[in-house]
Order: structure tokens, then sequence, then C-alpha cells
């Protein structure tokens, strides 16, 4: 069994950026920059935001955090879109969700131009990817994509089950592995909670891609003998004997699942890391097409 | 053994949009517009716009046929999309496809105003379908899914084998019967050019569905007892005996593999019809839209 090790690929990734982005300092070019809209004081979002100012300080980019009250109207929320959209300093931004419940977090996404749009969750992004052209992926089935890739998993010809139906995962996960590519060529299977027969299904996948944030839920009897199993599913619990007081569990139970797979991903240290690079990539990537330069 | 009779279904279709369209002008209001562009002349696109045309008349419609030829240039061809665009008189276009050559296919779907690509083709209204929204459906996966609707197939938590996965027919088609709706929550299998044990996983499905265009691939030993199947599959076969010179012929082997399926479409008289069907669906929800009716 070996590691699909998203802390150290993303580290990797984040690398070649840094890399990137003083050669164009080097040449006397502006540093790329991400914006960041926090509405309210949701506590996970803050961190996951801290998270974010913080790669970006590491390779390199400015970054702004711009905070809204968790009152503030959608009117207000949309405004500040606009500003953004229309703001030449700005390369891509993200509104982290979720937002409050009085604001409509489609007529927010619908917002945002497709060309900042880093978190690739508006429309015109999800149908580009659909349809196989350049586009800003979403950022964790982006994130799987890479890790498999870096670690030279062949896919080709193997039956993938994807676990989870989301927008942001499992959608365009099946869609992304099932298409013409490398990684891709999978035999793509989306399960779900109207699936029947559901271990049986898990048990017949070469790889395991699992999104539905159910700690533990994957076992053993569910997983093929040499299958590569993914874990998106990352679900905060109650810890106390932690700083942060909580720990993150993935949808598969690590211990008894590990020995059975060729190749596994941890939580933490699997698809986190890889899921904050992918917003890394995706912010370069709208610079540099603002900047009208080739794409990398 | 019964017939998923789209010849039928397509005619109710028909028939309840052009009471649509008659209370409209009984209203006193305009009737829809479609204009279908035709770049060249190849034979099959004639046809299909052609048909398009007596089903606009026989609902009620206005129609238009715009042509350029064969040698149109990719330029002019966009100058007429941003006039079809502005006008107020066209509440839908659709520009037939394959296009010549030297005209970048992706180029035009982009092109297309979202609240008129009554074929659904563009990023916009993919990406609105692969999110849930509201959107111009592809007319071909509309069609399949009022059929399945209209014949009361119950699909909730069966497999279903989506064989093709094109940008047009096979991907959205799986992404259609994943989520949560009815018909729909079909646990989903996308199989493709790289599938291994095709065969063998077509007879595992509950419900199958074919869009390969390779005639009478689809035999009796990969069907299930007692499954669903939809042929999407058309081609057409020189045939010296017909007035037109050509039959169609389905993915499936109708005569062998018909005795065993609980529901099948026929080709021609099942998908083909409710395509056609699909686009005047969308065209009266584009009209709808734009002059500000509910939508029906």
């Amino acid at each position: 069994m070996q590691i699909l090790d998203g802390k150290s690929c993303a580290g990797q990734i984040r690398a070649e950026i840094a890399a990137q982005v003083r050669q164009l300092l080097a040449e006397g070019l502006r540093a790329p920059h991400l914006v960041a809209v926090l509405v309210g004081d949701d506590g996970a979002s803050e961190t996951y935001v801290a998270n974010k100012v913080r790669d970006c300080d590491e390779v390199g980019f400015n970054s702004t955090v711009t905070r809204l009250g968790a009152d503030a109207s959608e009117a207000k929320l949309l405004a500040l879109i606009a500003e953004l959209n229309a703001d030449d300093a700005v390369d891509g931004f993200i509104v982290q969700l979720p937002l409050p419940g009085h604001v409509d977090e489609h007529q927010i996404t619908l917002a945002i131009d497709p060309a900042k749009d880093v978190d690739g969750f508006g429309p015109s992004n999800v149908g580009l990817m659909c349809l196989g052209k350049p586009a800003f992926l979403p950022a964790t089935p982006n994130g799987v994509m890479e890790l498999l890739a870096r670690h030279d998993i062949e896919t080709e010809g193997r039956h993938c089950v994807v676990l989870g139906r989301s927008n942001i995962v499992g959608t365009p996960m099946s869609i992304l592995l099932s298409r013409n590519s490398r990684p891709g060529n999978c035999t793509v299977t989306i399960a779900h909670s109207r699936t029947r027969g559901l271990a049986k299904l898990c048990a017949s996948a070469d790889v395991l891609i699992t999104a539905i944030g159910k700690p533990h839920f994957v076992t053993a009897d569910m997983v093929k003998e040499g299958a590569v199993v993914v874990d998106v599913g990352t679900t905060r619990l109650a810890d106390s004997s932690r700083p942060s007081g909580f720990r993150l569990v993935g949808d598969v139970d690590f211990a008894q699942v590990a020995p059975k797979c060729s190749w596994i991903s941890p939580v933490p240290g699997g698809v986190g890391p890889m899921t904050r690079a992918s917003l890394l990539q995706n912010t370069l990537k709208a610079y540099r097409n603002r900047t009208r330069q080739d794409d990398v």
C-alpha cells in the first residue's frame, strides 16, 4: 500500500508556482492578486480563508480579504462583486461559501465574471469543463486529478466509482474521469443516496472516490483488493484533546481499508492540500489569461 | 415487451404546444419565432432543417431558414449570429451542425446569446444544466427524459448504463439521470470506447441508453432480461429500395434484443421525434422567458 501524498504534492505545486512568480517579478511584472470575500463569521470559513491567504503569501501572490457582516444584503454583496469584476488589479476572487441564508448563492456565482471565477463554480466555467474546453476547474476535482497524475496512477479503462453527486465534487469528478484524457478514460459510475447495493458496487471499483461527508462510512468490505482509494470527505469531529477542539475525519475507515489498497489518500494530508493548491493554479491562470501571457 | 413510442409522444407534445400557441394568438400576442442557420449544402442537414421548419409550421411557430454558402467565413457567420442575438423578433435560433471545417464550432456556440441558445449547446446552458438550474437542455437528452417520463418508467435506484460520452448526448444524459429528480436518481455508469468488459457491463443495466452510432452494436447477450433500452443511435445506411436512398438504423439489434426488454425504443420512431419536439419546447420556453411570461 502506498500513500497518495497530497501534502507533499501540494508543496511541489506551490514551489512551482512560487518559482513562476519570482520569474514574473524579475521581469518587472506585478504579482497575481487573489481576493477572498468573507461574509459573516463562520468559524470554518475563517480558517479556510486564513489558509488561502497563507498559501498566497507562500507563493508570492498578493491577497486581500474583504469582509462583510453576516447581515449584509444580497444587493450589497452583488455591488461588491461588480467592483471586483471591474477592478483591473484583481486577477481572481472567491466568495467563501456557505453564505448566510438570506443570500441566494446561485445569484452570487452568476454575478462573478467567468474570467475571474477562480473557484470555477459559475455556469460558464462548469459548462466549459463539461465541453472539455479550457476552464477554471473546481478546486477539489482538479486537485484529485493532479493527485492521480503526480503519482502516475493509470486510470484508462478502469472502473471508477464516485460516491456522491454534488455540484462541486461528485458530478464534476465523474465528468473529468470519464473523458478522453490522462488521467481519465475511466468507466465511471456515479453513486449516491438512492443507489442500491452500494457496498457491492464500491467493492467492484478499481478506483474509488468518496465525497459524501460521512465519517468512516467506507469499510474494508466495500473495497476491492488492490484498489486506488481517494477520500475527499472531511468532517470535523469534536476532539477536546486537540488545540483546535476538533479533528478531521474522512469518509474512509483508513485503518481498516488501507491494507487492501494499492494507493490511498489520507485525511488530513490527502485531497485537502490539493484543493488549496488548485486555487493557486487557477489564480495564476487567470493572471496569465488577463495579462495575455501564454498559459502554462 | 412494450414500445417507448417516441412518434406518438412527440405528437402529443406538439399538440400541447400548438394549443398554447393558439392561446397566445387568441390573446393578441405574436407566435414564437425560431431561426435555423444552415451553412453549405450537406444533405442530412438539409433534411434536419426541413423537418424543423415543418414542426414549427405544425405547432404555429414562425420560422426562418437563413442560408450561407459552404465557403462563408467564420467572421460572416459570427456577424449573422450577432444580428440574431440583437433581433427582438427572434426568440431562439440554432446553427445546424456540422459546420464546414474552416469554421470553429466552439467559437460559434460561444457567440450565441444563452437566452436564445435553444439547442442548449453553449457553455452557459450546459453549466446551468450541470448545476441543476433552469436551462435550455440539449434536445436529445431532454427528449429521452420526456420519453421516460411520459411512459412513467421508474428509474429511481436503478442502474443505468449510458453507452457513449459525447458532449451532446452521453455526458448530459449521465448528468440528468443521476440527479435527484424524476426521472432520475439512477446509479449511472458512463461507458465508452476505452471501457473494458462492455458486454457484461451493459448486461448489468436496468436501463441501457446507447448513443454510439454503430448499427446493431448491441446484441441480445448484452441486455438484461426485463431491461429498459433507449436507442439514441441513428446511422443512415444506403438502401436502394427506399425512395430516400437510405434507411435509419439504431445502435441496437432490435429484432434480437426487443424480446428481452420490458421497454424499448425503436429506430426510427423512438428518440428521433423526441429530439425534434425538444427544440419546440425550448423555443416556446425562450419565447416565454423573453416576453416575461411565466414558464410552463
